[in-house]
Formats: structure tokens, sequence, C-alpha cells
């Protein structure tokens, strides 16, 4: 079994009656009871307004890949546990960051960089291109994903340069994105997917469902655990022999800051 | 001219006799006098102690490559400090992370992953095998660099893929280390090379200065300084012709947490 | 199941007394026989002085996986049966280049580069390290593989940059080489890796073995068979509406050389 | 300065009244002129038709950057030629390739995929974007490139992953395509830029002439020429001790073909 914890923010489904409408349980549930069409998930939901977000050392702990919707309250999102989420994720857990999610502390914490996009929002048509036919996210998509009304993101996107590119999207208006990037931080792999404004019925779309649930799948890890450290390894345990040249000062617990 | 501020902790030079023997006026002024035997370079130097360490508003906005030594008090850079670096690195500063910078907050900052790494201090000998020919920084080099007492640092090396590799590193008590990689992020350049311990004379070896002074060069950025935003386009302004389909609920400057 | 061929030039085996004596039935049994541990896979063999090189196309058409190993003879494979398998891999079959293949036709078509590299024929010892221990190709190998007696493959490698970094080898002469190499090529998977001289029973090694089997399943397509085309969408196909603006110069069947 | 030796099939501008008209002198003079603007560029044309394509072993000693059209006689271009370009690229040469160019030897043998597409031909608007604001290709070119006549290429585009992503480029028909992406072969750099079909006058717009010098720029190879060898290190030029440990094997020039 593949254990999800769909994350959502769950603001927008609660203050604006257009987004309540396409999602009455919330964008979290919908996007979950797409991922539990495939018996091969058990999925559970988290929202910010829980304690702790719903993201428990357990839950967490339980958690192969986890799924990010988030927008107007990124800064509410606390320190600890956006540190908590990126441990698992260097330690081997999957995430998948949705939409508005490129502002999120997470992603930007994994990426390093600004992540920025220009935007529109005007219910225009996107079509959702595969530039990468075999890779397994893509599978079942066909050529591409028409979505008649979104938002646009457009380029520059300011992101470090994907490890692999899945899906470029175009937008009625004239703009490009890079709609579908992969990067491996740690023993994670990270899906960056960017279709789903909240006034639009996106996550109900049954190709999109399928992008989750083959993103779900490709971001679970392909080993054990990655337990991280800094080792030192002495001299007596060196694959060669070795003789001590100089003075050691090291230190025990000098190794730095953590 | 390129302006480059070397950043030492300079704690090491105060405390350790060996170190304070090897480098009397500190690590960052060894540095900083091999960068200024090419006159292209206006060179600077900043330490931990001083005033926000250093690196002023001002001075940081002068500057157009940073090198960057810690070890010991990685914690006690000012979060406020590291990140007024990365904006700058977005920007387009270019970085230079040296040694045990591998645990600086900024660097971890810059890549999102832990740079763990395995390590041993009884000055064996090293090998930094160029791998990359004909990659600017590896410019005069030859086939490899000698140092005859280093510290060991063995992979796995906790890094994202880099986007050029130009050294690998061989240690006399076997194990072998990505010593000298190269990655974009934003508008920066950002080159972490290995050696640099403390308590041997690496940064008095002609081949090593010759790296630094390459790495510089090749970090300077490409164009104008970034100015990151998240604009949005109106319709009006769309480079195609739009009608507005359903409501907008754009609310400026709801484009959330920065 | 996984279908494998398992090309060996089958030379050495029958010329040099050594080889003949480690690998009696020639590497690519060796070979066949280690994959073969697993069930899952159905393996069948292919040398070079089999009609077209035991590489028909019928064969093609049902392997998988082909995992390649030649050094003397690398001019005696048929340029039609080196297009035949590059095509089969641009279609999606995973392809595994060992040790001198690095040097052989298909290995340089795929990578577009010269693959030259420095090496040493003495016996010494390599330490073949796990740089990427996420990997699936690096699951249950530990830290790294000891072996005694190889032959040593030193940087510059001359190959395009890897798009993943698996191993990197440690010699005991002082060199270092980049040993596990992943690229996609279309929709294939091609693994280079470097152990496996001749003269030293390396394919006996079961962590060498493990890694095989474990390349091998990586190497499978994540999708169905690519069928490559250059099609031609007419305006009436286009996905949005289009006029004719000037005139039309296409003529069908000159969208040039193929 | 930077020579540039400018290359075109030169077939279309003879036979086509259209593609006369707009380059009455070729196209490959065209850009010449176009690079002619930066006083830094020394620049020649050559053309299919003149013995050895132009393109003889004096010629291409003396060619820093070379930038390559052609269409429908890819299949003209002498292979012995063809190797010289590629033998001449992993020394250091820089290469350029244009439009139908994807389809050209040179361009398939440097990346070892099909570099297959779909394409439109009715004269519909493209919007080449920049994603890569700080690269240097992209230097003065601002948001974006607008052509109002050219011709689709449309994802997927069966390319290797490019090691830069300079330029994605949208379609009135409602494609995109990576239309700029830049790959490292050996000691040289490869950029591929696709805007440029015969029927409209692309070549004489002035921000797709400012790419064409910043790549050329780019393009140059930042150290010395590459020699290509496959040299054996013998035991005594070892970089560390090394005695023979079983019998070596070793037959000169048995390096394998090259």
């Amino acid at each position: 079994m593949i254990r999800v914890t769909v994350w959502g923010e769950n603001v927008h489904e609660k203050t604006n009656a257009t987004v309540g409408k396409i999602y009455p349980e919330g964008m979290h549930e919908c996007i979950a009871q797409a991922l539990r069409r495939d018996p091969g998930f058990e999925v559970r939901t988290a929202t910010l307004d829980m304690p702790e977000h719903g993201l428990t050392e357990e839950i967490l702990e339980n958690t192969d890949v986890i799924t990010w919707w988030g927008h107007v309250a990124h800064g509410k999102v606390e320190e600890k546990i956006v540190s908590r989420v990126h441990k698992r994720v260097l330690e081997g857990m999957g995430i998948i960051v949705l939409h508005s999610g490129h502002y999120s502390k997470i992603f930007r914490r994994l990426l390093g960089t600004n992540c920025s996009l220009k935007w529109r929002e005007c219910g225009e048509r996107e079509r959702v291109w595969v530039c990468n036919p075999s890779h397994p996210i893509a599978q079942g998509i066909g050529d591409c994903i028409e979505l008649e009304n979104t938002e646009m993101y457009g380029e520059p996107f300011g992101i470090p340069p994907p490890d692999e590119q899945v899906f470029i999207s175009w937008y009625e208006g004239g703009e490009v994105f890079r709609s579908g990037n992969c990067w491996r931080r740690g023993a994670g792999k990270l899906f960056y997917f960017s279709p789903g404004h909240e006034t639009y019925p996106i996550y109900h779309n049954p190709k999109i469902q399928m992008v989750l649930r083959n993103a779900c799948k490709w971001a679970v890890a392909d080993g054990p655990r990655w337990v991280d450290a800094c080792p030192n390894v002495p001299i007596e345990k060196a694959p060669e022999k070795l003789t001590l040249k100089g003075e050691s000062v090291h230190v025990p617990g000098q190794a730095g800051f953590r």
C-alpha cells in the first residue's frame, strides 16, 4: 500500500462561495477521492487548521507521499511543521506540490529559489502538453490535457532546472509554463504540477486525477529510509591502511551546525 | 572589475595555534591575497565577528561574488544575514562555498538538502582530479591537484545532483568525493569546492589559488540584476486577445507569502 | 517477466587462457546466470559470431533490456545491427553497457561523444562507492563494492554529463572514475557500469551481480513502445482554430532525411 | 576574434521563388551579415554544393563556432564531412543548429536520439519566451520574441534532456516547443534554436539576429583544444606506488575501435 497524506489549506473552500460549490468537502477531499480510485493507495487528509496542521510526527512517519496545496496562508504554516516535512522528504517521503503551492514554505525550502512566476486570472484555456511521453507520470495521459478555464502561470518560473521535464503548458493568452517538473532532494522525490486554481473544477478532471495517481506512485522512495548523519570514519576504520600525519584537532561534536 | 567579498569565520585562526601559524592574518586574508594576484579583482574581506558579519546591505549590493568558509560557528550566523546573502545570490551574486561550508546555513538554504558527508582528519593525501577539462574553472589546473595532507570528505554527499561536475577527489584512505560542483540558483551561480581544512596550508597552494580565481570569474552574473516579482499580467496586457470567462477572484496582494 | 538479452563478444574467452578459465562458458553466460537468480528475468544470450550477432529483428522485438560487453571487436559489429539496437533503445528497450563497452559503436552512438578514458592493467584494487544510496540500482549494495583486482579506468571520461550518478570508483593507483552512470535516450534508459575486465572474475562477484539485476529492472521502459514519427498536424487538426497565412510550401515527404 | 562558419544548404533559395525573394543571397549570407554587425566576429559562409560542402580540414581547423541550417538535403551531406564536424565539436568547436537542422546528421549524431517533432506550415504566430533570463544567450531579448508568421514545431521533441533550457515557444495553433536548448558534447557547446522556416523573413528579425550573436559568443570553447586519446597509464607512471598483480594481457593498440 502507498500511504498518501493529502494536505490542503482549506481556507478558500470556507470563505469563497464559488470554491465552496466546486469543492464542498474541500479540494483535499476531492484529491483524496481521486487517489482512492486506485486500491493501491491508503489516503488520509490533513488541513491547516488541524493541530500541528494534521502533520504530527506519527502521521508523517507513516506517510510515503504527501501532496500539498496552499495559497493565501503559506505564512501561517508553522516553521516547526515545515522542518518536519522537509526532514521526512530528505529521508525518502515523496512530495507533490500543486498550483499556488509554488510559493509554499516547503517548496521554496526544498528548491532554494524564489519560485516566482507571472499570472493572470480570467478563466482562459490551458493545454498541458506531454513533452516526455515515456515518463511514468505521463502514462495514460495521451498528447495533452485540455482545461477550458484556468489561471495562467507564465515563464520565467524561478526554479532550479528540473531534473526531469514532464509537462509544458500553453495558455490562450499567449504564455507558456513548465507545468510538470521533477527533482530529487535527498532520498525524496519532488513533483510540481501547476494546474489547480481553486475557482475551477480542475481536480474533478479525470486526466488531472490520473496525473495525481501517477505522480504519487512515482514519488514513492526506491529504498529504505535514509538516516542522515555526518559520520566520522576513524583511522582504524578507513578502508585503506593509514597512519596519522600531523595532529588531529578533531573535537567530537564539532562537525558543525545541524 | 570583479568585486569579491571573502567571508571567513575567523574563529580557528584565533583559538588554534596550528591554524594561527598557517594563516596568521586569517584564511580569509590568504584567500583574498590569492585573488588579488589577478588585477581584475577588487577584494574585501569580512568576518563573523564584525557588525552584521561584515555583510551590510551596502557591501552586498557592491559584491559580484562572495566566497564562504565556515565551520564551528555556522549556528552563529544570523538568519537575517543569511537571508540577505540568499536574496543577493538569486539576484545574480555568485557564491563560492568552501570546505566545511557544506554545513553552512547559506549553502543548505540554496540547495535544500542536508549536505552531509563522511569525514576523517588524519592528514592523509588527496588528489583532486579534473573530470571536465573544458570547464572554465578547470583551466590551467592540468590533470589534478595533489594535496599532501588533507581532511577526507567522502561520499555519499547529500547534495542535489550538480548541474556541472568539475572535480572528483581521491583519498589515501580509500574514499572518493565530488569535490567541485556547480549549480544555478536564480540568476546566481554557486560553486562548492571541498579542499581547505584549516590545519593544513591548503589555501597557500598555487593550484588551489588558481581554482579560486577561476571560480570567482566563472561565478559573475551573465546579465543585469534579476529583480524578483510575481507579476500579475492583466487581461488587457495579455499578449493575445482575451475576454474574462467566469469571475475573477483576484485580490491584489493575495499572491501569497513572500 | 523481464526479457533480457545478454550480448557478449566471446572473443577473449576463446583466445585467452586466463579468461577461458574464469569464464568457461563465456562472460555472457556468467552474466546470464547472475540474472537468472531472480525468477522475474527471462534471459537469453547472443554473441558476435552468431548470424546477425544473435540480434535478429525478432529477438530484439522481444527484448526488454540488452546488456553489452565488447572490447577487441567493436569494429566487427555490423552497422546494420548497431542501427537496429539503437532504434530499439529509442523505442524503449533498456541497455546496460559494461566495461570496455565504453568504446562500442552502440554506446558512442547513443551518447554522441568519444567516451575515452585513461586505463591501466595491473590488477590493482578498486572500490566502487555508492554516491546515490536512494537510487534503485544501488539498493542492497551497502557502502561500496571492493574488487581486489581490476583494470583502472580514470577520469577524464569523455561522456556527456550523466542524468544520474550512481557510483564513483577509487583505484589503488590513485585515480577516480564515474563508474555508474544513467542516461535517458528517447524512451530508453541507458546504464553504463565500468567494472568487468576479462582477466578477473568480476562477474562472479555477488555484489556486482546484484548491480546487474538492479540495473536490468531499472532499465525496463515505463510505458508502451514509442513509435517515432515526425507527424504533420494539418490546419484542420490544430488544437486551436487557424487560417492559412501566406502559401504553404509543404511537400509531403519533404520532412527530411530519416 | 570569434571565427564563425555559417553553413547553409542553399537549396530552397535556388528552387523556391518565395525563399529566393526573402533571401536573395541565401539564408547563410543573411545570417552571416547579422553576425558581422558585431565587429568581434570574423564570418565566412559555406554551402552544400561547394567542394567538401565548404568544410575542408583547414576551414574547420580555423572555425571557433559553426552554424548549421539544412532541410531537404540532410541525406546529401557526406558522412566523411559529418564526421569531420563531429570531431571538431568534441575538440571544442561550438555548433548552433537551426530550425529544420533538428534532422541533420550532425545534430542527431551529437545527441544520439531521433530529434523528431510535430509540425505545421500555415504561417501562424509564434512567441519565443525566455524562461532563463540570466542565461548569456537570452541577454537583450527581453520577455520574448514575437514572430508573426512561422512554422509550428511541437512537443514531444525527441531530444535528450537539455543541460540548459533557454527558450520555450508558444504557437497560435495551440502547441508548445522547447525552442532554445543547450548541451555539452566533449569540449564543445551545442545550441539548438528552432525559429527559421525558409518561407518567412525570420533571419531578418533583429531579435533573432541578437540570439544568433549571443549564441555564437556563448558557444566559444572555454579552454584549449581537447585532444582525444585513450591513454594507457603504465604502472611506473601511476600517481601511487603499485606492483603488478597477476599477469597483464595489455596488448598495445588493443584499446578498441576508434
